[in-house]
């Protein structure tokens, strides 16, 4: 099949899911999609599952042979090893690529990359981020990534970690994340801790709200706030808000810092909207310095929960 | 005189006092030195006493015919323009050089950079960043500022405003700066802000302290506290710790976003030594990335207080 040279798999592994992809490279289109849940284990376990995945793919395009991940972590310099992925407690630095190159054998190339990197990638390409040249996208999920583009490249600095937006910190007397780094947005808005604020913050409220059916232990997603705040549950509402004021307010000190007027957010939790990002405005708006206050600007990213998965096929490209 | 070709006249504007001086560029001295304190008047009315200052210069140099100007706010992309400082409230967006310029005929070029990119350029051609390659600056004086050093160049953004390192935030419950950024570093270790606080911690403090004397209306600054945390004092010992701390983790943010890794301070405040910088160096390891740990440095700058108009003067080369 000649179309299969502008064909490959991209793979997204996130905290909570791995998604994977075949991805027409062209058009900057998902072919045939899959996903399974992120076990918390090994980085090596990791790969067996990946490559136990891809296979099925391979089955049903034959001709695949290259393949691009995205990881969610710091990467080195050199894109070789992921470290210290704080959504991974048993990750250290983890040469991912090579584990599941080396169980792959008929597979010619498998490149890695920060996964907030390759969704900018794919923004950049074929999304809302097409004649962008300095802003940063912002990566909502079960952790809170992000990548900086600067004159119209992804930024990495010295050592290759550059961007990683949910380590800005906004309140230095705040909680931790997984990462220990203390009062960092991800401890607020990354996926779990978000619905774990949630459901302590209903269980001592005594507003009524759809949510409080969530206490007794079932799961809540953030889907589960965004849907009732989009009924005009007042108490999700104010969950959205609080949300947007923390990612508001870590724009505003990338703003001020970088002198980046343009945001775009992407992942699971941004799937709020306007309920998130209205909030998020006004405090980024009324935390910048003067001359920015009037042109700083946050937009939804167009590829949604896909451009993950393209942009790791991106990878493969020569 | 054939020598004038290597003098340049370096003027640095601080938030309390304006610094004059003629530079040997070539060899990043300061041959003499002059200073006055700052009024909060207009730009243009700076702009008077800039040049009545420098006249006095140019009478015992008469062959002096360059003036480099550091101002402390964010400049616009061409560097004519200094947009909103937010320790000069009159200012709006003010063309100091060029204003100075048409007070003094004689004169054949002035240029103007934001003060800490000034402070930077000299360190990086005379101090303490000679061979350094990604790192920021932190000047610590009545602003806080930075400048950001990326790939060996001074990393100014899409705008020309990138470095406002006293604008990260550290604290969205916080207080708020001049600028209006609530929670922003300079609300805490600016020198105005920092004195403040001492003394309204003072005044309600029980403990002991030879700091006291300043409550009945005498003004405290940093270098008092300095002194006094050197003979001992254990309040003002505190007062520089929690600074420290302040200082550590608004540079934790930036060594998570930039994954910059080196941290040299610059400025009044910094003259306080190890009893700031041991604090700022605990809070900042211990609020990175685990990646990042075991390098993340903090170094004084070496100029110390002469680095502003160093590098103010050597704006002014071809």
């Amino acid at each position: 099949m000649s179309e299969a040279h502008n064909l490959a798999i991209g793979v997204d592994i996130g905290g909570t899911s791995i998604k994977f992809a075949v991805v027409d490279l062209e058009k900057g289109k998902v072919l045939k999609e899959t996903s399974c849940t992120t076990p918390n284990v090994s980085a090596s376990d990791i790969a067996s599952l990946v490559v136990k995945n891809i296979n099925v793919l391979i089955h049903q395009y034959p001709d695949l042979s290259r393949i691009g991940l995205g990881v969610p972590g710091a990467m080195n310099a050199e894109r070789t090893v992921v470290q210290y992925p704080p959504n991974f407690t048993l990750w250290k630095e983890e040469p991912l690529a090579e584990m599941i190159a080396a169980k792959m054998p008929i597979v010619d190339l498998v490149r890695m990359d920060n996964d907030a990197k390759c969704a900018v990638a794919a923004e950049m390409h074929f999304g809302s981020a097409k004649n962008e040249k300095f802003f940063l996208l912002a990566t909502l999920g079960t952790g809170v990534g992000g990548a900086l583009v600067s004159n119209g490249e992804i930024y990495r600095g010295a050592f290759g970690g550059a961007g990683e937006f949910g380590h800005v910190i906004v309140d230095l007397n705040g909680v931790s994340s997984p990462s220990g780094v203390r009062g960092c947005l991800e401890a607020y808005i990354g996926q779990r801790f978000l619905s774990e604020r949630t459901l302590d913050a209903l269980s001592k409220s005594k507003q009524t709200s759809t949510l409080k059916k969530f206490i007794a232990g079932k799961i809540l997603e953030p889907k589960d706030i965004t849907e009732a705040a989009q009924e005009g549950d007042t108490f999700a509402i104010e969950v959205l808000a609080d949300a947007g004021r923390y990612l508001g307010f870590a724009m505003a000190t990338v703003a001020n810092l970088l002198d980046i007027r343009l945001f775009l957010v992407a992942g699971g939790v941004a799937q709020a909207g306007d309920l998130l990002l209205e909030p998020a405005r006004a405090a980024l708006r009324e935390n910048v310095l003067e001359q920015m206050r009037s042109t700083v600007e946050i937009r939804p990213a167009k590829l949604g929960t896909k451009a993950g998965v393209i942009g790791a096929a991106l990878l493969t490209r020569d």
